[in-house]
């Protein structure tokens, strides 16, 4: 592995082979958790500390379920009921935490920068994880997509990538882009509602569609993303069944695509907005594969943090 | 044990050696834990999930010990937090969890059948535990009042059973009605006032009554039920005190019980509604002993469907 | 060790050998942690259940992270959503816990005497540690302001100290003081505004100051308190700005102290209310060796209790 891993904050400008060492990680703890190796002993004594600004109830149980997998000790520090609520800075926070002695924050913040800002205050040798900050970045989520398409589609170079939704706001659209470019996906197509649709010049590289059946056209591989209620608006297309129409992926949709393409999407689906049921269903989702990926590759990036 | 236990989802039809065998490895657990055997590493590596979808710190609380103490990893899905909050459906929640790998899921639902529902829809191996579901059914309640119930009257065919309050709404009712019932116990009677009591023909072999000293008479057991203050209403009984009057366990009434009448109340009792303090807290309260049966009923529960 | 310790609910005539030797444990923990040893067992199938009346992250994080590093379970109650909102009382809550055989009870509830109260009801041999109780004690922050402090300034007999803030309703200000009286500090000032001093019959030995430049003069230690907004009325100083002129602690305040004089604070910190930042992360802030502390302190309070 070339590059020594500190914190897991991005995935913009890390290499191929740091990406394909983490995912190779995830792979052979997979394989340990199959064959009956219940408990891997590797972060034995060790502390990871969930820091969730917002909440997030399945990748903080993901995060939870990867650390205690590895014998570590999880607590989930409560934002709601803390002295953040009662105004202490996150700074002060960062320091009391670390004065306890952790060995991983897991941090999740609806401001971006936030785990990069920590990163740069720390104290001690904690290890930050962003778990997702603004419309920055999800490394995680990044991550456990290109496993998930590396499973069934190990030569990237042959793949077109289409990313549907609210790219605009999208964390897990950068990160997968970043994994992806990395990896040297042939083609990645944005689409999304012009207003939803990021700068060209965040994304070179990078290709723009408003049309969604033009994006999906021969793409091997489809991921959909979480369109939030709020972002409606901003679309133009007033109502669900009108951004359906538009940007839902159906099976008829999905017929233009190449054929047996994977379609992702990082959760919770909005069935009937962004996806069509029958879509997340059927047999080219990997939508679930996604959920198991995220518990391994969380594990080897604990593992890859913590126990070097 | 004959019948082969995949789920716990209600007594209902569950045969008395099953029952006699959960209820004896209960009683084994108990004699290891009072021998100091502090912790069993019978579910090492296992993770346990705690979703409860209504809100009991206790029941919540007794299945983490009891998951803990066989060695279980356990995580608490706080739907508060979750994405079910934002609309993600039961099914979606359940596969996701599932893809997560884990091993038993503990569910609290206010819809009767949800735990069925969940058994049915499940992809995986995973067990589910049915912690109480809506009027339905709440197993393990069933089974450590039989427990406690057993520990001081073993032999089931001499006992008469009085249980009192909201049966018509009462999970906790059914399912003792349904270990009673099995176990040979002699006669139940179902006693509250008319608006809460049940369709007689859905509890054959059990007797109604609206008269609390009728149906006190010679009861070797009284199972008290709790009030939701919102019932009241329908009872035609307006107050607390109205209630406490006609339906409330009072030393006097317990007089009228057969000599060391065992009480039980599924807890949290309100005490000068349906239950007098000295009763609650008298020589024939059973209720303290029920809670500590309630972890060695669960523990026997998960280590039955875990660890075979 | 001449006191022989089952509970810890308040440091008042606790003896200098006693709070020394927990003062010792907790280094010599303190020391086994830094040499690598990254989990003691001692503890290893004790349960501590953290019953937080209050909400305090920091504070159950750090019992939290004590038990666990000596390899007890340890439960969070969550009170908010447990039946003591339904009415149930704090005896059964007590009792019903006690059943479910918990080897300790972490106890935080803003009505004092209530740890005491739960020491003279319990029906086992559950040990109750105070984690706080209304403005009564706060013992495992008094012992972890005694280490701190020992850790620089081992003679206490030397030590003037000075505890500037809201001292008429803090239970740290009690607990610190009592830790120092026991451990012979040569002099302790109470500094406030008048509305905020408490009857000086209280504090036998103790001095009671309005002005803090005088009460500062000197100082070996400054201990300082936080001030909950709600008591700002009370202090006739109506704003943040004129309680900080008064009573915060600013570099210039500081160096009317004796020269290197220790700053404590329990936390979290009002920055610019009663302490300035530059005073805060100064050479001479030990806010953060205390939060350190404070796990190694209840480390040795939880081992002392339970692992004789």
């Amino acid at each position: 592995m070339s590059t020594h891993l500190r914190h897991l904050i991005t995935l913009q400008n890390m290499d191929a082979s740091t990406i394909q060492h983490l995912l190779n990680r995830a792979e052979s703890l997979r394989e340990a958790c199959a064959h009956g190796t219940r408990r891997i002993e590797l972060l034995r004594g060790r502390t990871v500390l969930n820091l969730f600004f917002e909440p997030s109830t399945r990748t903080r149980t993901s995060f939870e379920l990867a650390a205690r997998r590895l014998g570590a000790d999880v607590v989930n520090f409560d934002i709601a009921g803390s002295s953040t609520s009662k105004g202490e800075t996150l700074l002060d926070t960062l320091h009391t935490l670390e004065a306890m002695h952790l060995d991983a924050l897991i941090v999740r913040h609806r401001e971006s920068g936030t785990p990069e800002f920590l990163v740069h205050h720390a104290a001690s040798a904690v290890c930050v994880v962003n778990a997702g900050d603004g419309n920055h970045a999800h490394p995680t989520q990044g991550l456990l997509d290109a496993l998930t398409i590396r499973q069934h589609r190990p030569n990237f170079n042959l793949l077109t990538v289409t990313i549907c939704g609210d790219v605009l706001h999208s964390r897990v659209a950068r990160s997968d882009v970043h994994a992806l470019q990395a990896l040297g996906a042939r083609a990645i197509r944005l689409c999304g509602p012009r207003a939803l649709l990021p700068d060209p010049s965040e994304f070179p590289g990078c290709t723009l569609h408003e049309d969604f059946d033009d994006a999906v056209e021969g793409s091997d591989v489809i991921i959909m993303l979480r369109l939030q209620k709020e972002r409606m608006i901003a679309t133009l297309l007033p109502d669900e069944a009108a951004y359906f129409e538009r940007y839902g992926l159906t099976q008829e949709r999905l017929r233009r695509s190449a054929s047996g393409a994977l379609v992702l999407h990082p959760g919770p689906i909005n069935r009937g907005i962004e996806i069509a049921s029958e879509v997340a269903d059927g047999t080219q989702s990997r939508i679930l594969e996604q959920v198991a990926n995220g518990v391994f590759v969380r594990m080897a990036v604990l593992a890859e943090l913590l126990a070097r």
